[in-house]
């Protein structure tokens, strides 16, 4: 990837989101028979303009080891299947209940709640099919590999379960150590997976992955608490769903915990740890850095 | 396994239920943390009462080759998992809407819809890691087809393209094609993968294959009629669960299609190409002919 070293990040992150696209349009199964809804609905979900952040991080990491294209390419698929399933069933109506996903309506204001449910399911399962297949990567310990840590991150004691966290009834008060593990566990888990992928394909050494282990980490809580900030702050066009302010739900956040400008300090001190881990790779990283401001400056 | 060869089915089966109820309360995190309700619901729908059907066919078919235990034990877990999900998530009331199951309230009865749609997703997620463990196998090739004729059996194009079928509105008529094909993806899918697991897992050769996917092709089909007989001939209190014909539902399926008379000369004929399938293994598949007998009388 020498040749577009100098591509500015916002192009490369969009050629990232396309080429992701075009591979969920290839794997996720065409809509034929009498349960074609159910491909209608997991393209209708997976194929939908996000911002693939995700797959942006796998492949991104992995490009700092010169890791196979199509490795990197069918993982971030995999795990965008993941992050999509989990969207579409937190959207259901006995979870968030939110009508507007990516701009679009979501999984079951346009097919149905069962169609939602099911489209979810199939998603999930898809994810480790596609890391199963032997195109995943010729070495079959880096394929279970891969599959071991996604069934970890996105998992019980990973993104499933901090969901579950975030359902929990308002009554219940909510510290700062309840939401912190409640961040770790539902967005923090994939983040870190995505950085973990791109190192386990890319063959990283222990310095390696520990670097990219605390650069995710401090990402990732970085990025929820701008989210929390965005809440309190942002715009509801900017952002292509509603807005429902956790403090709206009575549900404590790290903006209502820590106030608006102890929450924005602190952003702004994760971003310069997260810059810092990054420092053992040089320029190679130029990508990855430039990827902290974008990622923290949640109106896109 | 040869000193309880002569045991009895009845026995025999409910020896693999507890091991696998055993092995499933070791593999489901523990009930910790603020999220501690997703691993009760978990708990709740897998460590119930259930017959085990598809971990009897995993442990029993690797019996024919003298498989590995553990391994048919946990790939038998991992199996549980799927089916389990798939029950939880049915169970919703988007879905089918029952209020009981394996003789206790579902899981969104007793622990609530947002519950029981993330302890689904999280058994769906811990069949993976499960099966991606070391533990399950010392051939890394072995666990990646495990894997992936799982999320095969029980994705898009198996299991859960069923349970879409099953799903769509009843003013599009079924046909005996349409039903058929309902059948095989819902619930033979995961019965043939049941097989197939104990034939990979043993290492079975492209004859033992194929006599055992013939096997419980037929026996899939054979059960799932008798199950449809049972919606018009059974009794609540047998069935340990709310008896809602699909009749009622103003659905077809093979009894309304066939008839009573038809529908059960049909499993007679399934039973007997079933056991025919299994002559090559010799008295070595006894219990898998018993078994036969057991599946096909619904009462249980």
């Amino acid at each position: 990837m020498q040749d577009d070293e100098d591509m500015d990040f916002a192009r490369r992150l969009s050629r990232i989101a396309d080429r992701v696209t075009v591979a969920l349009d290839q794997l996720i199964p065409p809509a034929q028979g009498p349960e074609a809804d159910l491909m209608r609905g997991m393209r209708h979900a997976a194929l939908a303009n996000g911002k693939r952040m995700r797959p942006f991080y796998v492949i991104e990491t992995g490009a700092l080891f010169d890791a196979p294209q199509q490795s990197l390419l069918r993982t971030a698929a995999a795990l965008e299947c993941i992050h999509t399933y989990s969207l579409v069933h937190d959207d259901l109506p006995c979870m968030d209940d939110d009508d507007f996903r990516r701009g679009q309506p979501t999984v079951h204001k346009a097919f149905g709640e069962a169609t939602a449910v099911l489209a979810g399911d199939a998603l999930l399962t898809l994810a480790f099919k596609i890391l199963a297949g032997e195109d995943t990567h010729n070495d079959p310990l880096v394929r279970l590999r891969l599959i071991e840590r996604l069934a970890d991150a996105s998992g019980a004691q990973g993104m499933v379960g901090g969901q579950m966290i975030d359902m929990l009834e308002s009554d219940s008060p909510r510290d700062i150590n309840t939401i912190t593990r409640m961040q770790r566990l539902k967005t923090g888990a994939l983040i870190s997976y995505s950085v973990e992928a791109g190192a386990i394909i890319g063959g990283a050494n222990e310095a390696e992955r520990n670097a990219l282990h605390g650069f995710a980490h401090d990402l990732g809580l970085a990025y929820q608490i701008a989210d929390d900030l965005l809440d309190v702050e942002g715009d509801e066009a900017e952002v292509g769903k509603p807005l429902r302010s956790d403090a709206e739900a009575g549900k404590a956040n790290f903006v209502t915990l820590l106030g608006v400008d102890q929450a924005k300090e602190r952003v702004r001190l994760l971003a310069a740890q997260a810059r810092q881990h990054l420092a053992i790779f040089r320029k190679r990283a130029n990508i990855l850095l430039q990827s902290v401001d974008f990622v923290l400056d949640r109106t896109h």
